[in-house]
C-alpha cells in the first residue's frame, strides 16, 4: 500500500492553490459562482486524471512494443447530471495517434490493457459512470 | 446537462501536458517507471479534485453564513491497493481552519452539506472507496 497526499489552500474569493508532490495546481470556481479563472474548476480535474492515467499506460505499453508514433493525445468528454451532487453520468475517451508506422492491433491491445487491467482511475470511474472509448489514427 | 472537456498531449518520455479550460496541467509518471517530475502523477490528481470540490463548497456556504476565518485548507490522504488496477481503498479528508471567530456548528454544517449534498466528486469517490473526514480548528 502507498499513501498519496494532496492539499488545497484557500487563496482569495473562491480560488485555491492545490499542492501535489511539490507541484502547484491553481483552482477556481466557475465564474457563475464567483470564480475568476485563476485555475480550472476541480471536478473536471477528474477527467484530466483519467486521461493522464490511461495515456501513460498506453505510452509505456507501446514503448515496450516498440510501436512508434509522431503524436498521441487523449481527449475526454464528461457529461454531468443536472441535479446535486453533480456527477459524471457518461465519460467518453478518444485516443488520437498520428504517425506513418501505426499498428492498429498493437494500439488496440495497449488501450485495452490500460482500460481493463492497469488504469486505476478508469477502474474507479467505470463503477460510477458509463465509460466508453474510441481510437482514432491519423485523423484528417 | 453540461459537458466538460479535457485533453492530455504526449510531450516526451512519460510526460504529458494536460489542458483544462485553457489552463495547462503538466503530468508525469512516477520516477520508478521513467518519470522525470515534469508534473505530478495523474492518479492523485483525483484527490486534488476532491479537495478542491469540497473546499469550494465549504467556502461558498461559510460565506453565505458570514462565518469568517483566517485560513482554510483541505488535506487529503488516499491509500492505494497493492494490485492492478491500483485504486484508492480509503480516502481521508482533513478540513483545517484557523481564526478567532470560528463557529464549530456552522463549520460542521457546511462540511456536512458538501459531503452529503453538493460535492459531486465526493459522491462519486464514496461509491468506490471509504471516504472519512475530520474537522480541525486552530491546530497547535
Amino acid at each position: 500500500m502507498a499513501t498519496h497526499h494532496t492539499k488545497v489552500t484557500h487563496r482569495e474569493g473562491m480560488s485555491f492553490d492545490g499542492e501535489l508532490a511539490g507541484h502547484t495546481i491553481p483552482l477556481d470556481a466557475d465564474p457563475s459562482v464567483g470564480g475568476k479563472d485563476y485555475g480550472p474548476t476541480p471536478k473536471p480535474l477528474l477527467l484530466t486524471s483519467l486521461a493522464g492515467c490511461t495515456a501513460m499506460d498506453v505510452t509505456s505499453i507501446l514503448g515496450k512494443m516498440q510501436m512508434p508514433y509522431d503524436s498521441f493525445e487523449v481527449e475526454v468528454d464528461g457529461d454531468t447530471t443536472d441535479s446535486h451532487p453533480k456527477t459524471y453520468s457518461a465519460i467518453r475517451l478518444r485516443y488520437v495517434f498520428t504517425g506513418s508506422e501505426l499498428d492498429e492491433a498493437k494500439i488496440e491491445k495497449a488501450v485495452r490493457l490500460s482500460q481493463e487491467k492497469y488504469c486505476g482511475v478508469s477502474a474507479m470511474l467505470k463503477q460510477v459512470s458509463n465509460v466508453d472509448y474510441e481510437i482514432v489514427m491519423n485523423p484528417e
